[in-house]
């Protein structure tokens, strides 16, 4: 872990978030590249919605993704990046829109696979869980 | 299967496409309720984009739940609605902004447990497949 990676960069604000970031409303809330762990709050949108007035499940995959994959970028050095070779959702309870909080860890950090973890929250109340396995690369 | 059902009604144009869907660019290709097969073609916007320009796996997630759902909501009758309760996506190539395009299938059709399974396509190449667990329910 290396706090001048392009991950840390984007935490402190010398970059910007990226666009899939931005359109999630994703803000950060606590991250520990050591431990690799991280708190991140999502804003979910209208346009999120399926027919049933819930946040469609893709979205809430989506947040899930952008919850595991900080939690392994928070880990790297300068000149590593992170792939989801796969990732497994599972959906507990619907969501409207509004505010969700995403918890994710590093279950595994291998040299090159990694297996990730996350959980998906509103007001409290677990949405939907997750676990994905990555690959670190160098650039 | 009845053409009178909501998801029917997007189809023909009588209801409007869910948000969720116009979010993802959703156009409808080819659909048989009969069979429980979709295809569908999708926009991945530049917001939907990671760091290195590639869109986001868990949007790519999105269209993959926005495909296989909608193969199983086209076999069901007025009255029913279908939630997915797992979705496992396998990521296999990096995608760019611009037209993907999905193929969606119901594999097992049961009266309340379905297993559904699809796959995303860019420029005729595989981008990502999936398979998701979905339960009907009665409205």
């Amino acid at each position: 872990m290396d706090k001048n990676s392009f991950f840390w960069k984007v935490v402190d604000g010398t970059l910007p978030l990226p666009p899939c970031a931005m359109t999630l409303g994703t803000k950060f809330a606590e991250i520990d590249g050591e431990l690799g762990t991280v708190e991140i709050k999502f804003e979910a949108k209208p346009e999120f919605l399926n027919p049933a007035g819930n946040v469609q499940g893709g979205f809430l995959a989506a947040m899930l993704d952008d919850t595991m994959g900080p939690a392994l970028l928070a880990t790297l050095d300068v000149g590593e990046l992170a792939a989801t070779v796969n990732l497994n959702v599972q959906f507990h309870r619907p969501a409207k829109a509004g505010l969700l909080a995403g918890k994710g860890r590093v279950v595994l950090r291998g040299k090159e696979i990694c297996q990730l973890s996350g959980e998906l929250f509103k007001n409290d109340k677990i949405v939907a869980a997750a676990t994905a396995t990555a690959v670190i690369r160098k650039m």
